[in-house]
């Protein structure tokens, strides 16, 4: 087996770049977990790209696939020997699933209204690619959110909202008012009456996003929150609103971002335009932070081998990073001091 | 208190931006947990800059400053209420600290033969800002960076390794070779001694970052680790040689970077320089992932209000955080198909 000759092979099929370090770890998590529904996430690759590679080794005759299951035969044992490729391990801790925020131990009241409040919501719509984060990952989001400080006496904006984190947010009792633009009137209007029931000091307005946010919006924000189609023109479209939508230096926003359906050259080019273009610093990046419930028409939408073949997953698979972004400040100039690599005006040391 | 006002003023005296969300950040931070050195960290901004801050609420009478604790007054307590500043909460986890990582679930024989090797080391030299990672700390990079399929079969190299980071990657097994430059002769035989004693595939080099790679060394690795000077010109530089060091797309780099020595706006010229000079996109940004060992001459550096009365910190309180960028492929261009923002090539749904 190449690595390198598979994945050339890979990319040309998919239309998108595949490293050979991609494959690689592709092979180290099914050799740990030979379900297809597990290995695949855990390789961080576009999944289409993941379902190429194990049809290529089915054929090559190094896995057998049944229902979930890529098993190793005995010649890709051998092949995986030859290429120093063990079992992916998994050092994640099991307590908060590797995210490092354990949502039950914040405001643990107001978590359990939220998850009442979200299990009476709306079915999600194919139409609006609408798929639901679990409510334990949206408190999850929102304690970390408010662990930064972006909440607390605070406005915050909601660009899209099948989640309901605007709901989850406002509960917390934390935000000043919560604001959501949402193009679904079945949640718009779901959204402002449970605020209206729950007394919160949110409101949700019908909008669609390709159009320049409404005058009252722009530039008012301290804090926005969106989970964005994944295209790179939809995660551009909803960041750039989300941006739009804020005072100015250190305000935050924050994105739900995949590598199921992005390789690491679109989240390049995402990373380039937002620091380019909107002059955003990226300040974390938690990753598989956020579980999403499975959908139904997930393999009526895959053709190719093997999802053809491959069973339903159980359970939550599909999974996103999340990321918080800050405006920065161009207070003070970009000019670098490159004569001492130790010391410079923002290190501990007085000058 | 104007938070902008208090900001403006830090920003002037210490020659970096400091922004009012910055100010409200450490005011929250502080009334969470009074101890100095538990809340300037967790305000994510350079300490002399949360030292100004804290040393302007004293001079309005906002807090009383004794030892290391500072406390809001009755009129702090009510400029804070005024402006909805409540304790800043701590949603992390405390199993594995909010890193998302449990380091002795992994491989447990070989991290106690890591810290049994660490306690022995050469003592940190001031001259080249080394300042040591708890060894904890080390295990945790390198159970993370082998959860990334970084480290198995593959070819590692360490610029600067006051911390023994190869010695831990090296007793994982897992790497096929793991090389180190290092200015500091006395790391370099240390090193280069227990890779004799253990049979470890690692070697030692003393060399100057500020000189270019070797050629021996240059495009020949599949992972760098680094834990770069703060400055932004050795952020650059040290990472750069990383980079250097790097096979080609896929390829990884591990860094530390702290918010302690670097404001938001630093972070963004160095992301900017690493996406437009060095072509790496941002995969991960692990917050507060990494603590060091407290230091006896950090006081005898630090000489305004407040750190001319503030009492040294006990135990850990420096921490940095996680960050892997990897090389990315120019297979495919950068055009963007803006037609659909729900779905593109990489997406699930066949297209």
């Amino acid at each position: 087996m190449d690595l390198q000759e598979l994945a050339d092979d890979v990319s040309e099929y998919v239309g998108f770049p595949v490293t050979a370090a991609d494959v690689r770890r592709l092979c180290a998590a099914l050799a740990a977990d030979p379900d297809f529904w597990s290995f695949a996430p855990r390789a961080r690759m576009p999944l289409r790209a993941a379902g190429s590679v194990v049809a290529r080794l089915e054929a090559a005759g190094l896995v057998s696939l049944e229902g979930t299951q890529a098993r190793l035969t005995a010649a890709g044992r051998t092949a995986f020997e030859d290429l120093g490729i063990g079992p992916l391990p998994a050092p994640e801790c099991e307590a908060c699933r590797g995210t490092g925020v354990l949502p039950d131990r914040f405001l643990p009241d107001r978590a359990v209204r939220f998850y009442t409040i979200a299990a009476s919501r709306p079915a999600p719509a194919a139409e609006y690619d609408q798929v639901h984060l679990l409510p334990e990952d949206v408190w999850r989001r929102v304690a970390f959110m408010a662990g930064r400080g972006d909440l607390s006496g605070l406005d915050l904006l909601v660009l899209g909202d099948d989640d309901l984190l605007s709901v989850a947010a406002a509960l917390t009792g934390l935000p000043r008012r919560v604001v959501v633009l949402e193009l679904d009137r079945r949640l718009v209007d779901f959204i402002n009456t449970v605020a209206r029931e729950e007394g919160l000091p949110l409101t949700a307005e019908q909008a669609d996003l390709r159009d320049p946010l409404p005058l009252e919006i722009a530039g008012r924000f301290d804090t926005f929150h969106t989970d964005p189609p994944e295209a790179l023109s939809g995660l551009l479209l909803f960041i750039g609103r989300g941006i739009a939508g804020l005072k100015g230096p250190g305000s935050a926003g924050y994105f739900g971002i995949t590598h199921l359906e992005g390789s690491v050259s679109k989240w390049y080019r995402l990373e380039r335009a937002l620091l380019e273009e909107y002059r955003v610093a990226v300040t974390d990046i938690l990753p598989a932070f956020s579980r999403y419930q499975t959908w139904d028409y997930l393999l009526a939408d895959l053709h190719r081998p093997p999802f053809d073949r491959l069973a339903r997953p159980r359970g939550s698979w599909y999974n996103s990073d999340f990321v918080r972004i800050e405006q920065i400040s161009d207070r003070f100039g970009p000019e670098v001091d490159a004569t001492d690599i130790y010391f410079d005006t923002e290190g501990l040391v007085d000058t």
